[in-house]
């Protein structure tokens, strides 16, 4: 037997699209990637398209996009119409489609995405009206154009949902905080769920037993530390906007800034439409904070530079100060054992200078860096192995939130339960 | 000669007030706590008084008192007419009056109040308008009552002017953020500044190699980072409400939070006066949470007790999550290199329940402590050391706000560099 799954991966003004083969034989399963399409920019055409096939690369620019739907509706069309994936030749060949939800509310567990699910997510939206938007116009473009596929939320904060009470409760009033919600979520729970699977088997330990402090960097970034496979806490909250700054968030900030901010802090932003309603608040602390606002550029690899200009630094020590502070945090969380400080997303991947002066800052605790082995970690493999020691390991990990969605289809219960192999 | 210092220190609902004396012979230095009275619930009548001369205690409620003014007409009188300070017959025998200042802006050390520096201060309460107006109001009435005592204003954040720029400075637009003075202050600096000088002594190390973990912990709560005797971190940051809960302040929560909680965050609350813009937000984060939204009680001590309510567990349990995290944050912040974990604040003094769990906690960073000795703190000096280690220390320092600022007019630069003795 063999299915498709595509999945879903949309950011504010991306998209990211996966289309994964899996077959069955003899009692294994093997899951692989036939293509791979991400068109950015969408809201600022021309959108960029990259798309990926096996060794085949190919990007260019296309204007007639304007949003989620039409980057999805185009992408369809490339994979279906690709005569080097005969797999995908017409829409019945698809059979999953995984939908990468952020805010997941009290879902714990993947859902299957039916009339009464897609009404919960919908109305999750006004948790977080800039996150979960362009997710539901995907689910609603995959039940038009491909009406027999079973849809599969996958959610960001479904991870966390054994964070303890002490940590996911803030000090407010609990009558309003449960009748609207008003707890720490936490997110990129994908990319943490297919983290501590790769450090565990990377150190061969089952994942009961493994404990790590992870850092996914990107332009959205959080940390999280992981209690014997489990999220005890993490940096992101009630939305994606706290914890740690990103390319366009604040972060952390105190809670009454944006009063002194603007007088308008509630009032609707002009980005809003007739179903999302966005506070000028909300449009200043998510959408015009973070290091564009200090340095004016959302481009991490300008500011990761130690020759770069003063504002650029300072934006750098910011995210640094930040990041440290976590790890020491989140190191007394796990009693102090700690498996691995573990390095992923765009930023953690990419820029071993932001690895070099966070494990310097951090070595008081124990952890280790052999900088040769840093400088060369983007040519290793899935995990690599940046520091000195045994014990406690400095790891950069590859995380893939899209294999993440297709595996938990493919291994969901009820449908699987043997040996899953991966193949690239 | 000798001289005579008021030193005021006004809460959001309470005054207390300390006469000292100075006297100066054969070059040396002696500051001496004449009286002492507090009075608490200001705002809510009966006020409560309490009067302290050397070993002589006295307690009364008061029903007249409606305001800090009144509450401050009341106490000058009562030390006026105590027959047992005879240095302190008349009005004109009061030569220096140090008034508490919750935020100090700019300003990185004590002021003597003229007009253009009371301008100043009057002004930072838009930054500031629950927690500097009651000090406004008291320079007020000492220059009415007082009118030849040199005023000084002694500044809860003067001693975070140390903290490096990435810790200070939140992601958000530096123009707008310089315009409207928008960065991390720190307060709680009087009692942080008393704690260093006086763990330094204990140590018998200069105060400029002495780096500590301090925890001031009561209603209002915070910690705060000393590297070398300077503050290069601390909890609290534009205001007092981010950072650690206190009895009604949140600490850190979600930015966007308080929009999801109300839809009328920025309206004014009810509370406002003419002079006095509140916003209802700042009304949910500063008075309607903390443990007194959790637990319905703001009296510490019956949340601080391992057979207390659900609630009160929860709100406890929050309470210590929060200070860990930051104790490992800034065990890396100083790395690693700490002289003293401290509890200072009324919690932090009194509760051995509280520092037991804490400690435990953080015992993977080093720190230790003694159940025995931890237990009989209350009835130690000044500094008791609760640890097993002769390292790193875990203390509980009795701290002195009133004190802090009697010394700092005592020993003002131009005025006296001498050694100075306190005596009580």
């Amino acid at each position: 037997m063999s299915y498709l799954i595509l999945s879903i991966n949309a950011g504010s003004s991306s998209l990211k699209t996966t289309l994964f083969l899996e077959e069955e034989k003899d009692g294994e399963k093997k899951l692989s990637r036939l293509a791979s399409a991400e068109l950015s920019a969408i809201n600022q055409p021309p959108a960029k398209l990259k798309y990926v096939r096996g060794s085949y690369k190919n990007t260019s620019e296309l204007g007639d996009i304007k949003d989620h739907k039409g980057a999805f509706e185009h992408i369809l069309h490339a994979f279906l119409n690709d005569s080097e994936i005969p797999q995908a030749s017409n829409k019945e060949d698809i059979h999953y489609a995984c939908h990468r939800v952020v805010h997941g509310g009290d879902f714990e567990e993947d859902q299957l995405i039916t009339r009464e699910t897609f009404d919960k997510i919908n109305k999750l939206s006004d948790l977080a009206p800039l996150h979960n938007a362009s997710a539901v116009s995907l689910m609603i473009a995959c039940h038009e154009h491909l009406p027999k596929v079973t849809n599969v939320a996958c959610f960001d904060s479904g991870f966390h949902h054994t964070i303890p009470a002490p940590a996911k409760t803030y000090m407010i009033d609990q009558k309003i905080a449960k009748e609207k919600g008003l707890r720490k979520y936490g997110f990129h729970g994908l990319s943490y769920k297919y983290i501590i699977r790769t450090v565990a088997d990377y150190l061969g330990k089952p994942q009961a037993e493994t404990s790590i402090i992870a850092l996914h960097l990107g332009s959205g970034a959080s940390g999280c530390a992981i209690k014997n496979g489990e999220s005890v806490d993490t940096t992101m909250g009630l939305t994606p906007v706290s914890g740690l700054p990103g390319g366009t968030r604040t972060g952390d900030i105190d809670p009454s800034l944006v009063f002194h901010y603007t007088s308008e802090a509630s009032a609707l932003s002009p980005n809003s439409t007739k179903d999302l309603h966005i506070s000028t608040a909300e449009e200043i602390l998510n959408k015009q904070s973070g290091w564009k606002a200090i340095a004016g550029t959302t481009d991490f690899s300008k500011i990761a530079d130690p020759n770069a200009p003063d504002t650029h630094k300072l934006a750098f020590d910011i995210f640094i100060d930040r990041i440290v502070g976590y790890v020491g945090n989140y190191f007394v969380k796990l009693d102090g054992k700690v498996d691995a400080l573990v390095f992923a997303g765009g930023i953690g991947e990419k820029s071993a200078y932001l690895r070099e002066v966070v494990t310097h800052k951090v070595s008081c605790l124990g952890f280790t860096l052999d900088d040769d082995k840093n400088k060369k970690a983007a040519d290793g493999g899935d995990v690599v192995n940046i520091g000195t020691s045994d014990k406690m390991r400095t790891l950069v990990v590859e995380t893939d939130e899209d294999l993440e969605m297709a595996r938990n289809v493919a291994t969901h219960p009820g449908r699987f339960s043997g040996k899953l192999t991966v193949s690239y």
